[in-house]
């Protein structure tokens, strides 16, 4: 009789479940669509039936349940606070929801956080004791691990790496702050001042690679224009990643990490990415004692099974009196 | 017979040493100028000769001696990395040299992330268990609590708060990064802005209030100069007290402290200060949820002491491996 361990991923999307075991393997797995627009309790009903299937048959117990959402969530009591795409879900105490349905241990983190932690206890970072993990993406997440710890602040809000002020001349945030590091270094960021300066005239064959249709602009074209020599392309390019290296730096001097790990759909750039991030950070910081590797995740789709693996295994402990 | 703990202040002008009980109340103390052109051997012959004139005399004895010294720091160690004001300290194991001169345990750490720990423990943020504490001064520094344990990251070199780039369009700081919070908010900064404008020729009447000396220049007559409607000095303290301001967001972003306590001769503004800084958090945080208390630091002049003694009470775990 062995112990094993279900991991949910709640998105907007889509809902994925597995069976997992401690040492991270995947066994079986599922997945719904979300269908967020019928209602809280639908998308309950959902996660309760992904889970059941996924219900270990043999001798095996479930030693936990561990689940992953978007947004602000209460780490230590399991509520999600707010849920960006998952309309009505506020102040939902989800864990407890879980918790008297399946009468197993249930922990509940968010996204980003819990993609650091799995890369920390299964990916690039394994073995670190201090890891910086940003995920590129549409958006900019990130979790910090802290001697052995994710980083989770008072309210289990900490290391919304995005959402630092890079340059307080630039822009406002979605988010409100001032010239945020997602605001100039996310793929949003990257096609938003595409689009304005093929605006403003300047020349660029970008607009030819998508057939003049803008909306169909992403950074894997960005990146074409770039390697075919086309200025705009490059100029933004150039211009985002410096952001982003100058964010990396940023969080070098604050947390003194031993390993910084970059995931999401912007680091599929590869060394145009990794050489300009690790060179800026050479240039800047201040001192070449915070220098550590600056890597590319390891995990890809499974990051928020296995982040939500990595909770079950390994929950906050109870927080300081 | 009771337990009595050392404080060593290891400063460029002066070393402090103190006789202190766990609670935190100093019963001796004592001070000697570092002179530390006289070199290394001269400066730890000071100390020990300080660290002796505390020594309990009655049936006391001493649990351990903690000390504070200025620059990076191996706390896992107690060497001293290097030290800015105190030439020829570099890679010096201080913490051995110390233990084995006095026979029981020596903690050395940073000054600043322990005057935030001092805070911690005996300040401003006693009772909360997550801070960020920030010193605002001719630099910036900081300390981060976070779930009760101080902020250290893989080398001991975390929390360089006042290193995190503000403004990419800025100067380069001191430090090799571009626009740091210490290049835009520092007293020095907020010095130079006004040299600035004045060579530019902005009409002032700073330059008065120094008798045309402008190397007599500081925070204060800033202030007084704003305060008698003087433009310069008003848009300087302004802009200053902004990138301060979202410093401070980016910081709760970063850390979801549930309190943030402000320290350095530049919180001697008050109310000018802290009102500024609160206005700017309230704009920008990216969720109310990270708002919290934005106070005066309280402990002065002995922040030092108390930091070492803090140390003393409550040295750093052992890494995890």
């Amino acid at each position: 009789m062995a112990q094993v361990y279900l991991a949910v991923d709640l998105g907007g999307t889509r809902i994925r479940a597995a069976r997992c075991r401690a040492e991270g393997t995947i066994e079986a797995r599922t997945e719904v669509f979300t269908q967020a627009d019928q209602g809280v309790e639908a998308v309950i009903a959902r996660i309760e039936s992904a889970v059941r299937s996924m219900w270990p048959t043999t001798s095996d117990t479930t030693a936990a349940i561990g689940l992953v959402a978007p947004g602000p969530i209460d780490p230590w009591t399991g509520v999600i606070l707010t849920a960006p795409n998952l309309p009505g879900m506020v102040n939902l105490p989800l864990r407890d929801r879980l918790g008297d349905i399946f009468n197993v241990p249930v922990f509940i983190g968010n996204d980003a956080n819990l993609a650091g932690l799995a890369e920390w206890r299964f990916g690039a970072a394994r073995g670190y004791t201090d890891m910086v993990y940003l995920t590129v993406s549409t958006g900019i997440g990130g979790g910090v691990v802290s001697n052995g710890r994710l980083l989770l602040g008072s309210r289990g809000l900490a290391a919304e790496l995005g959402h630092i002020t890079i340059d307080r001349t630039d822009g406002v945030c979605n988010c409100g702050n001032v010239g945020c590091l997602e605001w100039l270094a996310s793929g949003t960021a990257i096609v938003r001042q595409i689009v304005e300066r093929l605006r403003d005239g300047e020349p660029s064959r970008i607009a030819d690679l998508v057939h003049g249709d803008l909306d169909a602009l992403n950074v894997e074209v960005v990146a074409q224009a770039a390697l075919q020599g086309d200025a705009v392309a490059t100029a933004v390019l150039n211009k985002s990643l410096r952001a982003l290296g100058l964010g990396v730096t940023s969080l070098l001097h604050m947390f003194n990490p031993s390993i910084v790990v970059i995931g999401g759909g912007v680091s599929n750039l590869g060394a145009r990415l990794f050489d300009s991030v690790r060179a800026t950070v050479k240039q800047h910081v201040m001192d070449p004692r915070y220098i550590c590797p600056i890597v590319p995740a390891h995990l890809s789709g499974d990051v928020g099974l296995l982040g939500a693996l990595a909770l079950a295994l390994d929950p906050p402990p109870q927080r300081q009196a």
